[in-house]
């Protein structure tokens, strides 16, 4: 699958398209043409690791039931938090790979070395449960928390030592990245993790998200996994045009940068008004807690979750800035706040 | 899943891309928003169905693997011949989600109602085999002929006799329709299937494949398979846009019917210098015999699958032409097997 | 797969055995032998349909999995509370089957109508979960209570109005049957479920469940999931006589009323003494509070679980008596408990 | 799981049995009984490896599926002759487990190298099918021919050469071993193979199978395994007694070597009457071809497979004898269809 340097009757998969920048040439397919070539090379660099497998697919859900159905035989588990992604809002992908999760309860949506020990033992004693191999975090979890370095160490050295795997799923990696919280490079992430993942989606890119793996055992075949299950594009190229545009100049982390900012802006803001956060603002996702009447006001011009509920008189509610947000529409739903607290 | 009218701190998926010609308005997600909708809607006016379920899809293994595991119970299996895409080119899919393909032999790539029978049969005394309960056919088929109306007929009329689910992998749809073969319409091929998608990747989209359900009970959980395949696109946009601009003033089939011309122009010149065609030409794919010199002399300047060794002294080489094949660029590789032939 | 009356060459499965019973003359196999024929006739008789389907299995996992697996299509999961069986004891099973379970708190191991209203809740507004199609639950339950006739009906009435199907697990259900706190019959079990299965394992069979089957479109394909799951045996009468032994002259409930008897003896005597209850004492599962140092004396004569740690000095232990529970070892053990509280 | 001294509370799976010959003495369960440690330990020294995982399990399809399932990452494939009993006879178990069988044509039903490189070329250029990972035959095989050494060494040979698994269904070994044509031991089997299973069920037993596998890394986790597919049986010495008893004073190779006996003389007396052979008689499986008048005849007072129809007076009738055929019977089915061949 080399560079296509003749005309290519090979395939009516080779050609172009009536949508993309890409011209009329002729570009080989299936994730080796040139555009996911030089993204690879852009994040084998940004990782110091020129031998690591990146591959690329269109969403989350399909990083994540590739990257751990590869990686695990049949009767092994995987631990996570009871927020973590894969537990609750991937439709039960993990599972229909045949894979069950051990769910650990997690603190500010983060495992614990203590939690995964406790997952393990909970897996051991007989085949009573399928047997613990693999660690999910997220990062930034999914309540928007930011890993520090001696975390991140305290998980890889209870993985090393259990013998499991761990993965990390960076659907917003842009933003743990550039949190203020965030002390790690792209560098340690790969040299903490067996596998992780680096989220376009949520930070710019149309679709793609480009998975990362260390073993070469696991790399080697992971096309033919990605071809099973649906998710090796014919015009692979869709996938590496995004990522090699948002690995230029640093776009990837200039873009998380500004959903952070603007949510920091946001969360101070309402902290000001005198709202409480359900949880800290460590990246781009702002938890808060309002008065039912106040959601119903912001939900006439805003679109957003509605995370938990409290109490008849409080509501968690989730906003998320992306790399998109216009600052103007952030400074509206304050004063929207702000004029709703005034009137109850 | 509606239109957004409101601005969106729903999720950062909500939010633009770098490449796309989709502009900064904020588009919900998961295939309801404008693009989809309208393409939907394109593809239920064309097969006269305005309540049949039409979900898009990135590639098409993940088209003929969704179709199949959702349709399915788990003892069933589907009956395809040994040349259907499902059974050698597809990595498994299909068996990776549990189900048997029950492989006939076919005549010129196609399934006929007595090798259904017989697929029926062995699968019904005893459950050494999984039952049999859908039929699977390409068209064009995957050496490119195309079912006249009397053979689908006959085809959907067994299947109906024998409680047979028919789905049609319509990856070349748009070349079997335009095809001089052809005597069908998309609403023929909607009335006498259950399922059948017709295919974007290869005829003019980036990416994407467009699914058709008639049964409400089969169509009304499909987004729940999507999800749970990895799927379900966040940004389900990306694939409308595809579908709604090739169905716009014809264009799906202007694409398909220029790969036609151009494949049997490429077939009309090789007969007449006196090659023989392994396989008649009924749409983009020419079958041609070749002796395995010209066969190198071509592998020169031309990509190519060689298909099959016959002999020898003889190599079946497949030509596949598409919407984007320039014409010059078959006279020239008409020209080179010219001169080939006189050096021989 | 009629009765052998002719001799048979057809399989080296059809002839005898060292160890059985059965002596030479040649059986049918796959389960319908005179024996599986007449434990099945038993089984119509005592739920009053003779159109039910019966099949027997090996064991309970085995059990579990085939009447899920046959029963839900792959988008679709199943609810249980945390102590069900499936859930932490039958290593995965069920996910390896591709289905999520959808895991509710219970009250003394029941399910609730209240807690299934909630996980339909959650798995319906959008595909972030696989949908929920399916109850599950046990009677006895995994901590040895008992439902009666109206929480049994409650629960069957939400998943008719929920349109769910419902599945009981009876591995104990010859102890619910004859327990002091039941009011229902098998006959009552047939009409409020849609499949359950009889245990024989935990009641006096070698190895052996019985499935019965209310809907005839999943009953008439289930020999097809028992081979896909190599779960039909061969000498299917290895199952067939331990049933057709149990339900004569009432031996099956006979059994089950003396392990309810020893369990209800055990736990009077050490309420007597003083200890608590975990879990009240239903069936034949006792659930006892003792301080660490009475499990080690303990621990030298008896085998059992510790079921949980409450504190440094408070230890869950079950007890578990049986069919075959040899009433002076009750006594035994709770004189050595009489002696150890002494000590203490 | 260690054997039970103590009188046990610890489930009531512990406890006897109506029918079974072990007294009431308490055993523990799940394989670590006394029978199965008796059975696995006559296993280990026959082989000459104390080390090999030895595991039990009710029948064929569970062996070969689990074997299968639990060697192979969800991206590779199995390859097996066309005949074989994984490819026609299991219902699409190992489909089931997500996996392909890549199915070569066989030579008198035995696999040859030359067509495991062939499956291994096709699968190997691209992801277009699963990567072929392992290797699958049966001995004797499924038309009852017997691989000898050199045919069996060269198998293994390039299994070794492209790092292929090699898994041998025994479900006949012991005919195979006791054949005429056979030149091999057990511990032959064992050192050539990875994997292979000892059949109970077709020599014998009421049910079970032996699995023996060589690699301490797939035989640690393999009761997991066994647990997860419903395959772990709460009373495991039901499997051990069968096998400790068919290993005793050579009780095993006797029962296989009298069906051989009987096969063999029917085949000779077949021949002797001028009846072709579809397929020579290596072991206890007689393929012999009939007139359908004389199917006709003797299917009124015999059980027997018609396997295949060549031409409308020629039918191949499969007979299987077994440890248990009385030769009386032989004899008489001898004399039938000699009085059948004089009235035609």
């Amino acid at each position: 699958m080399k560079k296509a340097t003749k005309y290519s009757f090979h395939d009516d998969d080779s050609e172009g398209e009536a949508l993309a920048q890409t011209n009329m040439s002729q570009h080989s397919g299936y994730g080796d043409d040139d555009f996911c070539v030089d993204a690879r090379q852009a994040i084998q660099r940004l990782i110091g690791a020129n031998n690591a497998t990146v591959c690329f697919v269109a969403g989350s859900t399909g990083a994540n039931l590739l990257a751990i159905a590869s990686h695990l035989r049949p009767h092994e588990a995987i631990i996570a938090t009871e927020l973590g992604h894969i537990v609750g809002k991937e439709g039960g992908a993990v599972e229909a790979t045949g894979h069950k999760i051990l769910v650990e309860r997690g603190v500010e949506g983060k495992l614990t070395p203590e939690q995964i020990q406790s997952a393990v033992d909970r897996s051991s004693e007989f085949a009573w449960q399928p047997k613990a191999r693999m660690v999910f975090i997220s990062n930034t979890t999914e309540v928007g928390t930011v890993y520090n370095k001696s975390e991140f160490e305290a998980i890889a050295a209870i993985c090393k030592r259990l013998s499991l795997l761990l993965l990390m799923d960076g659907a917003r990696l842009g933003a743990a990245l550039t949190s203020a919280k965030n002390d790690m490079t792209l560098k340690d992430i790969y040299d903490l993790t067996d596998t992780f993942w680096i989220g376009g989606t949520k930070n710019g890119a149309l679709l793609g998200e480009a998975i990362v793996i260390k073993d070469p055992a696991f790399g080697a075949d992971f096309p033919y996994h990605m071809k099973q299950r649906g998710m090796l594009l014919a015009k692979g190229r869709v996938l590496g045009i995004q990522f090699s545009t948002l690995l230029q100049d640093n776009l990837y982390f200039r873009l998380a940068r500004h959903s952070n900012n603007a949510a920091a802006e946001m969360s101070t803001a309402l902290v000001r008004m005198g709202y409480d956060m359900w949880m800290r603002t460590d990246s781009n996702q702002v938890f808060v807690i309002f008065p039912p009447a106040l959601v119903q006001v912001l939900a006439k011009d805003f679109d957003f979750f509605v995370w938990k509920y409290l109490s008849d008189t409080a509501l968690v509610v989730r906003l998320v800035t992306s790399w998109a947000t216009d600052l103007s529409k952030v400074e509206r739903l304050c004063s929207i706040v702000g004029e709703g607290s005034e009137r109850t």
